[in-house]
């Protein structure tokens, strides 16, 4: 099959975990369509020019709505700021464009809805950011619950914490801008534990929530780029509107109950993405800062020597690890990009739908826009009503 | 000082425990005034008498009246079933002895006021038996947050999660029985965690929760003690009346964010008893299943080698581990009830009130009845109003 | 049976060790046969009666051969400084007394051989005191080898690490003087290691070590209890005569490599007593900082779920723990000796040999010294020369 | 400055993971002068026209003479089978390329001095595959030893366990074979940590090793790729003339003692390449499975706060780290190799010594003979005589 060819907006953290993506999936997975990074999209001309020559795109524009004219693009790859997503995916739709966009889907479920439902009646194959789905040890976890190895699911609980908005000299980075952001912890973080949810124990049925701003004033930022920023400690500060931190509950509809937090104020914590799931027949526990490791227990074992198993995923009998190293030879965080655009070439080169796709986009929005009605509303809301 | 006479109400698993704490703590702690084993007190005769003999009490009977009677007993420690706990502890009251009671102090928020203001106008010393207060390991967190070294609280998370009640074929102990034990999971392991979050971070605000009861019907129970019992799986079944699993979320007063979780349906677990607290200035985390350990985070540690510290708190500078063994020698379990006492003892003989008392076990139960009264009602619950 | 009287003679560390464990087996382990806690022994009259006192003895002496000669005692406890166990062992060997010591047996092999063939003739209980044995995690092990679930043994190795000695003011304490403790860390630490391997692997065929005194003069000790005490700084020091840390290879009998440790130098390590088995069909980890965990692999666990499983071995299928808590209360240092002298009362009760006895301490006496010996002549030194 | 031109020679496990760093390069380091994936090198012609296309090179050739005759070379990377370094490095040298050599630099001291003297000699920068120093978190613990942060150095103990030849089907591929891979887990395993004991501690002084190769007959391999190969269990077997374990002590010249161990038996352990420090002023621990982090320990860290620090080595502070994602987001096995490129790219291009180079492999290669000298004459060997 014919390459694909791809035009990617978005150039900071996101567009270059996708870059690298592609840029390694001919070396590692051969046999998967090659993707060719034609064309990279960002607002400031001199910025995506270096982009472009140190990520590795043969060309460079600053019009999005140009480069979804393109007719030689078959993808386009949203990582733009998140209010940008909606319009962008839209144009891409209108355009007969595959789209791979990152998360959010967008601000609001309604606006989510309108992608789904654009992207369905247009046929394409579309695709959504949940990349910790793509780490082997998950995808162990996922196995365990799917084969009924874990047996009836109890419980889930979750929580992701980072540390980096404790200083308050930390300055008001568009992350924490609602109009942009659409949320602060809760979108960012919030919203990969629930697909994690989702994927793993399956639909919600009521939610109830909790969040706080810890810091409301931040000095403006004068630069910024991914997650670090630079901001003048005694110049003019602005409001944040977004959540530092968010809690919630859920019933999921199979029974299990679901604990879940998100926050950027867990000092020590620079990215813990951590979940349990206990069911019937056994346990896993899983925590992204050591990506490579499944925690297994099962009740089946031997009463003497019964206990959590530490499953360092790397054996070629875990998804994906045959393309990479011996045993025990670990991956990173890139590499769940990687094994996410392998999803997205073969579903593009299969003719079939991609996992996760933008049905999974509205159900997250669903569950976070329900989390933020409880918050306001103090009460449980089903996940049904939105 | 003269030793204080004690009787004992109780003689199952906290009577064990409490039975080798005072026995133990004349060796250890010999500045103490030392507990005497005077007199044990069980419905059972027989079996109350085995019990004398094994736990090294110098009387057994089995009319708990006609002990609190005896004017030479100064303390009643009460550790008979909780639904058991008011009645004596009044009548104790009325014959002006100390009190030692067990968790939780009543059924009844009510219950439990009624006997705090008893205690009062007596005057007695009165304590309650949380004893997780009493690991080194959480002393030193405790420590670390009262002198400022954590900062403002931002975060307390907590989980008290075992598996006995996994296997459907566990019979009716009374443990599940709400007109015993008063509630479940929530009662039993949940109360620990809401007396941990009193003690490290203070009064909650507000509070809501969910709770669950996995399998609702039971064999009736043959045999039991401890947390062990028989039963026929295929004799005659009852109803199990409490929470499988309860879990909450919280608000405190200073502004802090509270989550707990207590199952007896999480495999892999049999006594995972954990908390973390996050602050402005650092971070601690504790298992009691390594109870002698505590992992502490400091953000003014070297930018280069930040991390948790695996403190492992068996030093002399660690509370109460001078009696004890060289540093990295560590407890268990029972050494909680043996400080526990230490401080029960102290209090006594320093004519102060014991710590933790009445007063915390009203609070703990305010806790307890407002998150049950938020899971009828699905909504939150002002502590003030309980 | 009646009770088994006994006459102790030391009253520091392992004192207070042993005399907890004789005061808890009745409560315990009420099927034993009770300890009778008759006499203590020690050189200053003043301490020793404090000691009666505080540990519970019902006597005391300072003049150790009165003690032996008293004929209402059954058992000789002896935890005196290792270079009287010869003379005290020899003397309760002939007053027919059976006898528990702590180890070393005695400071030379010769010694200690002589003591063997003293108690053997005698046709007395003899016991000494390898107290790690008697960890519930470490007897799963033993459980785990001898029932051949681990395969042909290929590997052992052992660190006992502490860091006590860090500092160049800590003062010459007993313990670092050769013609009291025998040797330093390696007696101390490395016997414990030997012993273990021993017990879980087998003999050795030969070995050769290396040591090192880091520190050679520190000042005199005005003052010492436990591993802890005072001295000088600025007064007058004295030679360290002893090693600061010795490690040793060795090859089994049957084919094992085995790797050995032992250190007082090891920063952070407070008593950190590991080891690590790996046999052909599987491999544990132990530490003992850890002591209620045991780590366990098999290799015929589904290719897709191996790990190590740790196994919190406080289960009621564990050895011993059906006498403690639930399932995950743990146990701590203390316990390890309450199940050793249960060993020594059954042992006597039941008329049969103690394991481990001074066989055992000779056969680990001869590893220590052939240790020495290849250290001298710098060669391999097989364990049948010595 | 203009792309270094590279041809590399061998293309399967090491090829493959050179390869993704010279590719990689750009991309996560810009400044670096441009590695130029000119020509691959490999005997069998199909396999090596694959390995172009895979690996993303321009040219492939099977004559690796050809290759070096090439004058548009600037280096040659060796990666073929041990047993033809020196050959090749030789030619390299005379045509006055650039040197980048796999560990071990060859067969014997002598062949390795050779070529030191060879490259030397021609002044060509010469580099050696010791990857596991660009792991960001051994180079924190290089910061803390050359900072004088840990104090003088005591203790070094380290191991590299894997356990893919416990299965007695598992062919005998080239890795087994005296002739080829010069020894097993000593040169394949050991040699790594020598050279972490080299880069951190210091030269040693004298060594003293055992070795085991616990099954001494497997069935030939058919087929063998990486680490992974097949074979007829049923079909001729041939001898494993190499050890399969090889442990050995080392006196350095600081003082301090190491300890190592190198296995392919030990079961559970896919590929556990870790080692430890103790200084007089702290410790740090190392474990490749979780290779983003570093234990660090200081003495001088307040009385009650003591512990081992879990250090995740992924802030912009830790060397490479800017260059990857945020704090918190790992990397993988890999990224030694990118690193390794980088400072290989660095030193042609700042005309300077690469380091780690062929001292450092003749170093490694000394204390490797040393240790198998000592094993044959079972005593210690001077490294000064070799």
């Amino acid at each position: 099959m014919k390459d694909i060819h791809i035009g990617m907006i978005g150039y900071k953290f996101m567009g270059k975990a996708h870059s690298n993506a592609y840029r390694s999936l001919p070396m590692f997975f051969p046999q998967a369509t090659k993707p060719h990074m034609s064309v990279i999209c960002g607002r400031d001309s001199k910025q995506v020019e270096q982009a472009a020559e140190q990520l590795g795109w043969a060309e460079h524009v600053t019009d999005w709505q140009d480069l979804i004219a393109r007719p030689n693009i078959d993808l386009i790859d949203i990582n733009a700021p998140s209010n940008m997503h909606k319009e962008i995916a839209l144009a891409a739709v209108q355009a007969g464009k595959h789209i791979f966009c990152e998360k959010p889907l967008a601000l609001s479920l309604a606006d989510s809805r309108e992608m789904l439902a654009a992207a369905k009646q247009a046929g394409i194959v579309h695709m959504i950011g949940f990349n910790y789905r793509f780490s082997p040890a998950v995808r162990l976890a996922k196995k365990l619950v799917d084969s009924g190895r874990l047996g009836k699911i109890h419980h889930f609980r979750a929580w992701f914490l980072q540390d980096w908005l404790l200083d308050p000299h930390f300055p008001l980075v568009w992350r924490l801008q609602k109009e942009i952001a659409g949320s602060g912890s809760h979108g960012d973080l919030g919203a990969h534990l629930i697909d994690l949810a989702h994927y793993l124990v399956g639909d919600m049925k009521e939610v109830i929530g909790m969040s706080e701003t810890f810091i409301k004033q931040r000095p403006l930022a004068t630069e910024m780029t991914g997650l670090s920023a630079k901001g003048n400690q005694d110049g003019p500060q602005g409001e944040v509107t977004v959540d530092d931190a968010t809690l919630f509950m859920s019933r999921f509809v199979n029974g299990a109950l679901g604990s879940f937090e998100a926050t950027r104020f867990a000092a020590g914590h620079r990215s813990t993405n951590s979940f349990e799931i206990n069911g019937s027949l056994g346990s896993v526990k899983f925590d992204f800062e050591r990506m490579n490791e499944l925690e297994v227990y099962f009740t089946s074992d031997e009463a003497d020597t019964q206990g959590f198993r530490r499953v360092v995923a790397t054996d070629a009998v875990h998804d994906y690890m045959d393309a990479w190293w011996p045993p025990g030879h670990t991956i990173g965080f890139e590499h769940t990009f990687i094994h996410e655009m392998l999803e997205l070439m073969n579903a593009i080169t299969e003719e079939r739908q991609a996992s996760p796709n933008f049905e999974d986009g509205v159900k997250c929005q669903a569950v976070l826009e329900a989390v933020e009605r409880s918050i306001e509303e103090r009460r449980w809301i089903d996940i049904a009503d939105m």
